[in-house]
């Protein structure tokens, strides 16, 4: 019936599934009529699905807009409601509202509805969604597809749907693999260095939805210690052996990655590690402090921005002095960037001298630099918003090339403090107001 | 803080809860306006439960309609949304829509939402649905809370999201407890009786969701037998010894309880059927017949009321002839509720003459009756969409008091074939044709 | 090929099956010779199991003598294997032992050992040493076959072979069942009683073995109260209402089981009794007492006999004289079977005067009366021997009819200190020493 | 109380434990009184065991003969039970048999069942076998042990114990790593080629005990291919697709590796091919070929030693020839190990000159070639055993450095035809007869 299913060529791979309009059509046309029962509509989603994760580019772009065409509503249908919901009050009203909604819900929801008969369907909606995203680029129809689907995903996603697990070494070596791919973070080498970050002193945990079994939606990972590490490579270094986590005082949160982009806007980080805070407690009864270990990814990017706009204040005089010192050009910002350019300063001096400039401007852009009324940096946004306080700065402790590109070397230590959390989160979303250690308050009265 | 919390009595009994409207409304404003973070919204909602649950009906009917009342949309937000979704046309109507549409999605639903977070919060809700339908009597409120859960079930328990499951004498104790209890069609007598119902020559299956796992929310129960059995009787003799299953050409469903009344809308009965079809022929590809034995919950009544409208052509000289034989009262409709109230024919005669005039009866009844254009009987009504056969009217089939005074003790085989499930349901849908037997075809030409 | 299988009758029962000695010949000399691979083996012990089942009791036996008569070794072959150990010393006395032991381990043994290759083989073999034992009256050829599979069950049944599981509510209806069947202290009379015996605040351990996983081979039932009950019927009573096990001080061992007569002689019950008291622990951290409430089943009896022999200073004049008046019938012994003989005293006074003589009689019974140079009441050597200390004896605890008969209406607390357990167990089994509560002493000096 | 614990170094590392004779007897001798209850038992154990897997190779020797000393027996004990046996007949001599038989079981089995305590007590006897197996060099006291051991594994690790489970790239990652350590034949070189060994058209089983739960006792790896597979490097290579494993005609088994060299003289191998077999045919129906693709590897070393012994007629005069002329050095057994030693042939005509000669050679080698009545060859030992037929002698069939060393690059498919097995295993054992195809018949009328 499908005619543009692809052919598996005699290599064994599979070239792009073709297709014309008129063919999708007719398919989606079953779709919205919903003609046969159950297993029709099974196995038709079914090739569906399978034929759609063969498109190229262009096709999944003219299937989505295709799809989307679907909905589009029948004024004469629509507009009764419409009007009986505008001249109605009360709980009738209410009444009103409600059947219009659900023809409002229109047909192209419909048919994704569908695919939920598959045993895949879920996470074949959640890659469709991140397909809508990416190609969308102001593209209207394809806007309203990854819309209706966050709609639904809200829905489906809704916490108390997912459930923590632990991960370690004995879990299916599938999930691992994909652990290794997702890793947005720290990026994880080999399976040598995953399995260090399992051992008997680390905690890995994620969230699953039970539609998606082998897949963690975000991830956390957690090294057991004696007091919160200030540098990342000593906990990324996998010849360093176990220490006893019994009896660890801190425990740092130093990678925590998504890994759905068809799940954008479905927020569920903080409240992974609301629950991992719990469960540590629950097993290590002896924790006293919950840390990240955070990067500043737009740290570089301001301030290079700030030292390239001549109006600039930041600096003092005595600074730019210093940058100068580090310079091998002669403009103020090409030094830095110069300086901090893939190597971690050659002397003390040096680190001492850029230290003094560069943590209390990073403090002041995690704290002062806002869009929307919320902090810049989005990791500042993340934690400050699940409550933890902005409790370190921590200079020279992410010296990877990555670490120094980004955020100048630095890391930053927020602390979830369990009794606070709860009053810091409704603080910031009510007032606005950041939760901030004395000794960030002390960088920032600099 | 929440002082309508009804309190333990010494006696270990609770006393209804009471509740100040002012009360529940400052409650339900903090859920509104989410204040806190996930932890209190958890917290909330399960003081919001447990307190509901111990409220009496008046007390539950007050708390729905001002949960209802907090769904009151706020015109000046959905005006401007309802005009520019009206105005515009294409994909901007399209996305016109789904604004509109999830500001429809008012205040209430976001409320209902939230208990999600409880790890009983969906069987919550479930019950709750259950009061809002048992308790409306056409209040619009309660109307408006149980439609809105409605469109959320439609989603949460979609066939994609059930799991099915065999119930067998390893099954939870607990679990086996509610299927006694839920079980409307031969009630479950005892645990011997329910053990007998689990034998080695029985099948239960049934429906269940990932977030009330301990809950059948459909069960079918399966005899597997030489051939389809006609009378119900031997199959609940508890004393009878179970034969050998891999032998059987026939599996007969005769029981299939729906348990929660809060889903009433959300269909999942015929699916089920289907379902277990497919696992009994992988667990037995000997099986060669999968039918029924399903009562006529509607034919006495319906048979009543035609005897009593004296236009009624329905019974000829001759039947009445012989239901007069049969009475002992003057007027006819008696003769026919005294005959069979209660009682089984006491003779082979008796029977005889009546199973000529009703059986006949009955097949009019199930095909030629109707209510909007479908079936008038529940059952037929249900089999004949699911894509089953009526397939054989059997008298004298089920002669408890119930099964004489419901059906007048016939009872019909609908017979599921694989190979036309799907075309029967099709043609049922499109065209309102029914599928029947060439035997029960002829009984319609008398 | 085996012709003694019964045939099924045709009312679904089974006859007994018969077989010729010649016939069992053949196939044991088949299981000898291993003929065959190892399927054949397993078809082979399936026949043999399932025509063994359906022997009756004469058939069972001549079967086990036919089947220890294959045990009979052939002295050529240990001859010369027992000169070798006799004369041998150091490590090659060793050797030759190991040698000689393996080939004492002789026919019926390996016979008896491929009965494991059955998925039930290991429930067959605990139920054929169960038949051995009841069967063997002094048969010295039964009681072989016993002894060797006692041995094989000792190296099986392992404490490190046992797995610890609680069972609930929520455990399969089977394996309640069978605890329904197996309960030897308190009868569970319905479903509703052994529902009642697994609420929110009692427990229920048992230990398994692996290879028969729906049998619990020893269970305990446990009560959390405030404080150590003395009297059974509110424990057992279906309408007392649950208590907050949270708020618990005491767990009170109210009921402990084995269920396989076919493992006596492997003893597991003071392990469980350990384990479980960690479990408590561990959930119920407030905890303060682990004690029984425990029968004395061989008290009456003992008192009879005591009363009946003329020598005995058991009971002092005054005693007499209390029995005496409690007395229908003059003699002495009559008196006190009379008096208590199924019916608790009816008054206070004479409650008061029996509890005067009989309690301190028993504590004089518990500890004094011994065998073999433990004590002899099973239940207080059993509990001793684990390491506990008698505590306390309640008048009046039991007074069913069975309570009475037995114990005369008494029960004991045996405490179980967590600290004190292995020092209590080492000095009983060292020095015979038995742990006793100042107050119990106390009664031991009247 | 154990002051021969090593200490943990500054770097992490362990440094042996150190011990003093006196130390361990005393420890020893609390282990042969069973002074405390299980508790004292079990930690007791515990402290052995973790000091045991720290001491160096001597000091391992050194413990096992000490605990082999604990063994020596009383023989003021044993004497009279050895008269008692030798003395008596029928069934009072099984019975002292028994006494014996038990009396026997000396105190070392007592000490080594103790372990079986502690978790994971089975893997580490199994690992202490192993050491006394590596160790023995002829002592006897160690060769007790072992002994000991394998009689008690031959018990705990019967065919009735083991589970078979398939492993997947789901399995736990600790699981596959253990694997690709144990992998003896065709070593598993990353993550990466496991991955492939795990496709969709591949399958691997082990059998694991419920004592080890994740430790494969023996594994073997599947594949499902059009027909019989005659090279290996196909099924290794990484990059070839997978295949529709539903259309697989044939399963070749290319893998099979024991892991646990202290299971010596346990065998289950054989036995889980057979029940492979059986389940490849329940989730393939079509399959119709079981077939080993398996090394030779005596064949080269076997060769070597004919050719150099002058008497040797195995190589005809032409024969003979053929090889001269791929020879670089004069000697005639030189030449062979120099045109195979590392390389394969390297133009065909030197090839088919080499076939001609080696496979009739080979045929010989596996047939002819015996150690006490059964064939010489490991592997063909194996699978003759097994009820296996040789089938097919491939040439050039294992090019690898290993491959040619060992098998002269020749690789061997021996069949398990399901409904021969049983036959040819039992003409195997019974009368020596091995299973041979037509092909290998002509092969060796050579």
């Amino acid at each position: 019936m499908w005619n543009w299913l692809g052919r598996r060529k005699p290599n064994g791979a599979t070239r792009p599934a073709r297709f014309s309009p008129r063919q999708v059509s007719r398919v989606l046309a079953e779709c919205v009529n919903e003609a046969g029962g159950e297993a029709s509509a099974r196995s038709r989603m079914a090739t569906l699905a399978s034929t759609y994760v063969r498109l190229d580019d262009g096709g999944k772009h003219d299937f989505l807009e295709l799809l989307a065409s679907q909905g589009e509503d029948d004024e004469a249908k629509t507009r009764p409601l419409v009007d009986a919901y505008v001249k109605s009050s009360g709980s009738a009203r209410q009444l009103a509202a409600l059947h219009l909604r659900d023809t409002l819900a229109g047909t192209s929801l419909r048919i994704l509805r569908q695919f939920n008969l598959l045993e895949d369907g879920v996470k074949f909606l959640v890659d469709l969604r991140a397909d809508a995203l990416r190609l969308a680029n102001g593209n209207v129809s394809l806007q309203v597809i990854e819309l209706e689907l966050l709609s639904l995903f809200r829905d489906w996603f809704a916490l108390g749907n997912l459930e923590l697990r632990r991960i370690t070494w004995n879990s299916p070596a599938a999930l691992l693999e994909r652990l290794m791919a997702y890793e947005a973070v720290h990026a994880i080498r080999s399976w040598a260095d995953l399995k260090h970050r399992l051992e008997s002193d680390r905690r890995c945990y994620a969230f699953f939805h039970p539609r998606m079994p082998g897949e963690p939606l975000v991830f956390v990972e957690v090294a057991l210690m004696d007091r919160v590490a200030s540098i990342i490579d000593a906990l990324l270094d996998e010849s360093a052996p176990a220490t006893d986590p019994r009896e660890a005082q801190a425990a740092v949160f130093y990678s925590i990655s998504s890994t759905q982009p068809g799940l954008r806007g479905v927020s569920f980080g903080g409240f992974l590690i609301k629950r991992v805070v719990e469960n540590l407690l629950g097993e290590f009864p002896r924790l006293e402090t919950f840390a990240t270990l955070s990067p500043v990814p737009g740290f570089r990017r301001w301030l290079d921005e700030r030292l390239a706009s001549a109006t600039s204040a930041l600096v003092s005089e005595r600074g730019r002095a210093a940058f100068m010192r580090l310079a091998e050009r002669r403009d103020p910002e090409g030094e830095l960037r110069t300086a901090l350019g893939g190597n971690a300063p050659a002397d003390r001096a040096t680190s001492e001298a850029l230290e003094a400039v560069l943590v209390p401007l990073c403090a002041r852009y995690l704290v002062d630099e806002k869009n929307d009324g919320l902090p810049a940096d989005p990791v500042a946004r993340f934690h400050f918003g699940n409550g933890a306080r902005l409790d370190r700065i921590d200079w020279l402790a992410n010296t990877s090339g990555r670490g120094l590109h980004e955020s100048l070397g630095i890391m930053v230590n927020y602390v979830y403090e369990p009794s606070e959390i709860e009053a810091n989160h409704e603080a910031y979303f009510r007032d606005g107001k950041l939760a901030i250690s004395p000794a960030v308050r002390k960088l920032l009265a600099k």
